[in-house]
């Protein structure tokens, strides 16, 4: 049973709205009430009455007349993308992604900058006022619906607080969702980055659909999941933990207890320290870990067979990783993305893609694919969250401040 | 979005019924149409329609009267057990149990035998036809729906194939589901073990409320989990392989790509195997690995330490395994069952829950405990499964033959 409570008349008429207005907003070339029909085998009347109110909204507009073999021609339906807006904020350890989404899933503009130095939240908060400002240039301010922010977990999202960020410090005392809200006058909501990822690759019309694995790669790892159609969040939203699932019995880092695990074989700061160990980055380097890692990426890129062959063994322990977690799960797809992907994929996703199938206890068959939506998964999702906040009867159920 | 469809009227009754019948099977004492519309949270009309629907099918009757407070009387509803029956049948690869459970989620009689030695599956049909017959002495034939089975995976569902079960050799061409329809004549279904267990545990009423992991400790090992109240499958229905997960880089086993991982350290055959290894059993006795895994656990009930000590290691690598699903799940409760648990649970269930909280990243306090059905939850869940099929618009959907 999913659920004790049954449906009374007035909370099904907008649950099937908002089954329509997905249906609509899913396709941006344009779909016929006939469409809408096969596809939510709603009854033409249904159809009808809802379209009619979506209309009535503004989010829903008529397009073109079409014909189509012998019947009647039909017209296209198509949601209106600059009737609502939503900022989406990603804040990486590293780097900070502020955009500006509209309701068809357009970016209508995007700005990165580097995560101010922790511990300094009280200026975060001022400089993602200011960025948002900045990516709301030429957008109606009345069609704001507010701010989603995605931030490395744990998150305490009842208090709408960094639990614990273990890569931000200085940000446990913050109530980032309050402090936000204050700044900016618009209502915000805060979730776990992977979650915010998941929920971007779902939502985009590029993005994947059906149920699968999410990898997510930034200055963190960890990993979500879509399964029966909805995003798992987990009991305390906090779900996506993989940095400690043991990987390797190679016995090379000097830590017994923190060694051969996904944190400490796969992420850039160990990829960083074990190029310096080895001799392929010379060890001045790794004082700039970042810029390290960059150099790092870029020798892999120009065959450089030390670099290479270490990017290829963490994509060894990735797949060891996540196959425990495609097994349990049962799943034909997994998707990687991240900020920190874009660098790795070239190297890392052919060495998925050839160890993961014979890894799995249930099927011979997965597709192992980079996301489409790169680095901006996270911030898209979080402006999604939004949306949908406002326009789903069933949101996610995040407390918004 | 849960699903890209709607709900029409006629959908949405049937929802509302099971959703109705579900609240009155949970609450054997019975429970007011007052409470139901508190429960399910529909109007009272609705509920005066169903509830006149369920007794007119005899699947619910009206039981005494009670005053509460100052208002009326309250007649109470409660499910009429005898009005349905499914057999339940679990295939461990050493032991069949089959069973008659009845609409209340009572268990009206049980037997438990061998498994035939394999390869003898023609054999196993036979016999589980018989003791099906057995357990339904006394049972109205007209009321049986149907007989559930619970068998080790992987599964081939579209078929009704056992895939290639590691620990019943023979059975990989047999049609299980076919070969049971014909010998029985009952609508027969066929589902994993842990999938049936984790079906057994959310629907009796002894069970677990909310989502929770769930870990099966029979002749193989295997984890399942109910997550948004819903019990998770798969894609293809094989979801719970854990066997392979990484648990511990102790190099003592001789073939380094096996070692170390939860199916090598924690299994009956792999105790038994250790145990003669240092010596805790006599050599001769790994012959009759059953027989010596029921010693090895008689030994460490008595005290013997280094017994003791071998079942609380392989506890470790037990709470090693599913931390990494705890972890990326986010869940609080994890319930351990399966034919081989109750041997162990008192040496290891006090190290799951001292070792496991400890190693969660998200959260500080989780409910660790020996699932109430016992080594029966597989085949209540198997026929628990036939009684959805038949009593619920939305069952699993599980192919039946």
């Amino acid at each position: 049973m999913v659920d004790t409570r049954g449906s009374n008349l007035p909370r099904l008429a907008d649950y099937n709205q908002t089954v329509v207005l997905e249906a609509i907003r899913r396709r941006p070339e344009g779909v016929s009430r006939v469409e809408l029909g096969e596809i939510t085998r709603l009854t033409p009347q249904t159809i009808s009455n809802i379209t009619r109110r979506l209309m009535s909204t503004g989010v829903v507009d008529e397009g073109e007349r079409v014909t189509a073999g012998r019947g009647k021609p039909r017209t296209l339906l198509q949601v209106r993308p600059d009737r609502w807006h939503a900022v989406g904020v990603h804040i990486d350890p590293r780097l900070l992604t502020v955009l500006c989404l509209d309701l068809a899933g357009g970016v209508h503009r995007r700005i990165t900058h580097p995560t101010p130095g922790a511990p300094d939240p009280v200026h975060a908060v001022q400089l993602i006022r200011d960025l948002a400002d900045e990516v709301l240039t030429d957008v109606d301010p009345t069609t704001v619906l507010g701010l989603g922010v995605a931030a490395p977990g744990p998150i305490d999202v009842v208090a709408g607080r960094l639990h614990r960020p273990p890569q931000l410090n200085g940000w446990e005392d913050v109530a980032l969702r309050a402090d936000l809200h204050r700044a900016t006058g618009w209502p915000v909501l805060l979730d776990k980055d992977v979650t915010a990822a998941v929920t971007g690759e779902q939502w985009s019309s590029e993005g994947t659909r059906g149920d699968f694995l999410y990898l997510y790669l930034g200055t963190g790892i960890a990993a979500g999941a879509v399964l029966g159609g909805v995003v798992h969040r987990g009991s305390t939203n906090n779900a996506g933990e993989v940095g400690d699932t043991l990987v390797t019995r190679r016995a090379t880092d000097p830590d017994p207890t923190r060694s051969g695990r996904l944190h400490t074989t796969t992420l850039p700061g160990s990829l960083v320290r074990r190029a310096a160990e080895s001799g392929v980055l010379a060890a001045t380097d790794a004082t700039d870990s970042s810029g390290a890692f960059a150099e790092l990426c870029r020798m892999a890129d120009t065959g450089h067979r030390g670099a290479v062959r270490l990017l290829r063994t963490a994509g060894r322990d990735l797949a060891a990783g996540v196959a425990p977690l495609l097994n349990f799960l049962d799943l034909g797809t997994l998707v990687v993305g991240g900020p920190v992907w874009p660098r790795l994929a070239a190297h890392q996703l052919p060495v998925l893609q050839e160890r993961l199938p014979p890894m799995l206890a249930a099927r011979d068959e997965l597709v192992v694919r980079t996301s489409r939506l790169a680095e901006l998964g996270a911030a898209q999702g979080a402006a999604a969250l939004v949306l949908d906040h406002f326009l789903s009867p069933r949101p996610a159920g995040l407390v918004m401040e």
